[in-house]
């Protein structure tokens, strides 16, 4: 027997138009589907409502991914070992980056299932792009330390790794916290130091600056409590 | 005066289907221009011509970015001035990334203008989220040494930051180089450790598979010269 697929959905950045974020043959694989796992089914079945899927909610099965024990995962897999299809949906942007995903994806490896990754919003992918940085060389932290001191070491850290390897280094921080973030960042770092912000992506208030720490500071921008990933530089982009 | 946007649109990695491959807003936007960057001027014409570009291809200047000086970059950009928006256009997946566009948008936050970047496919990001390894910590390092003895150093320095800080490593090649560098990992890394690889994605010959250095090895499997994305990976997935 074929083993059903596990399907990689990606979710909204921003709940604004949404089936028009997504290529139309993303949407018509996800249509086919009427098994998914996702962290929460009720924005899960939001998510389906507001790209147009065309069955009745009440026929679709939602497994909630709220456990991470491999015994779980093997539960929730279990279908396509029948030859079912499976939609594994993030909670925003794309499954098993910046995201619980990742556990789910590696058992359906180690189980012979194939895994199919759909086209869509990845706020990662879309600050990196525009960063104006180097997209050669490139290295995702996820959140840093909450402490200051080990913060403006990590900080430290990457700067000095971008001076020498060229390397953009990116995170992520608790929309709350982005402006302690960005002081600490203003404190720390070489006044030459570029720094990009990416606020909002895919919103129609999206805003996206590239400036020195001595320019940020002069212009006195603040980010406030919006999703956003920062991107540190100081290298050179190789042409 | 406003000053015209640079839009960065991302290509097909493959060219069936195109239309499809792209969300409906990001289609628009670009059938909203008449300016275009691209490496290839022929290329790009033959890519709005398969996205279902509305507009006569006689109408549209496409400028090619065959240098990098500055000053090159400036004259590209010049029409954002006038207030007219400029999309660039990548030879595959997305621009700026693991693409030469960097300099040309790091140009345009200088100049003050305004990027927006469009969703679309890229190989890195859809390899990433299917691999089941760490999508929280991650860094990409483009092409890798062609020296066999540099090339084992820096896969035994991945090897070993993943052990540590459970980062996920990957790269590329060029296409006829697969096996040899499949050949040199295999060699070069413990037989625990994770690799993945990620073949022609989007085109209907997709694969994707994960498996230890020693399932590699007994399962005998060859990538061949198809374009694939290469992740290693010998960590332990948080939850």
């Amino acid at each position: 027997m074929t083993l059903g697929k596990l399907i990689l959905i990606p979710s909204w950045l921003h709940e604004e138009n949404s089936a028009a974020q997504f290529p139309l043959d993303a949407l018509n694989q996800v249509y086919a589907l009427r098994l998914f796992i996702a962290e929460r089914a009720k924005t899960a079945r939001r998510f389906l409502k507001a790209i147009d899927y065309p069955h009745p909610l009440s026929e679709v099965q939602m497994m909630e991914l709220n456990k991470h024990q491999e015994d779980d995962v093997h539960r929730l897999l279990a279908p396509c070992l029948n030859g079912q299809e499976v939609g594994l949906i993030s909670e925003a942007g794309v499954p098993a980056v910046a995201d619980p995903g990742g556990i789910i994806v590696d058992t359906a490896h180690r189980m012979g299932i194939q895994v199919v990754p759909l086209i869509g919003p990845s706020s990662l992918l879309l600050a990196l792009m525009a960063s104006g940085m180097n997209g050669q060389r490139f290295t995702f932290h996820g959140y840093l330390s909450r402490s200051e001191h080990d913060l403006q070491k990590e900080l430290r850290a990457m700067e000095q790794d971008s001076r020498q390897l060229n390397t953009t280094h990116f995170f992520i921080e608790t929309p709350y916290r982005n402006d302690k973030l960005m002081a600490t960042m203003l404190r720390s770092l070489a006044p030459t130091t570029e720094l990009s912000a990416a606020v909002n992506l895919t919103s129609p208030s999206q805003w996206i600056r590239k400036m020195t720490v001595l320019e940020w500071k002069k212009s006195g921008v603040q980010i406030g409590k919006q999703p956003a990933v920062f991107l540190l530089f100081a290298g050179k982009i190789p042409s």
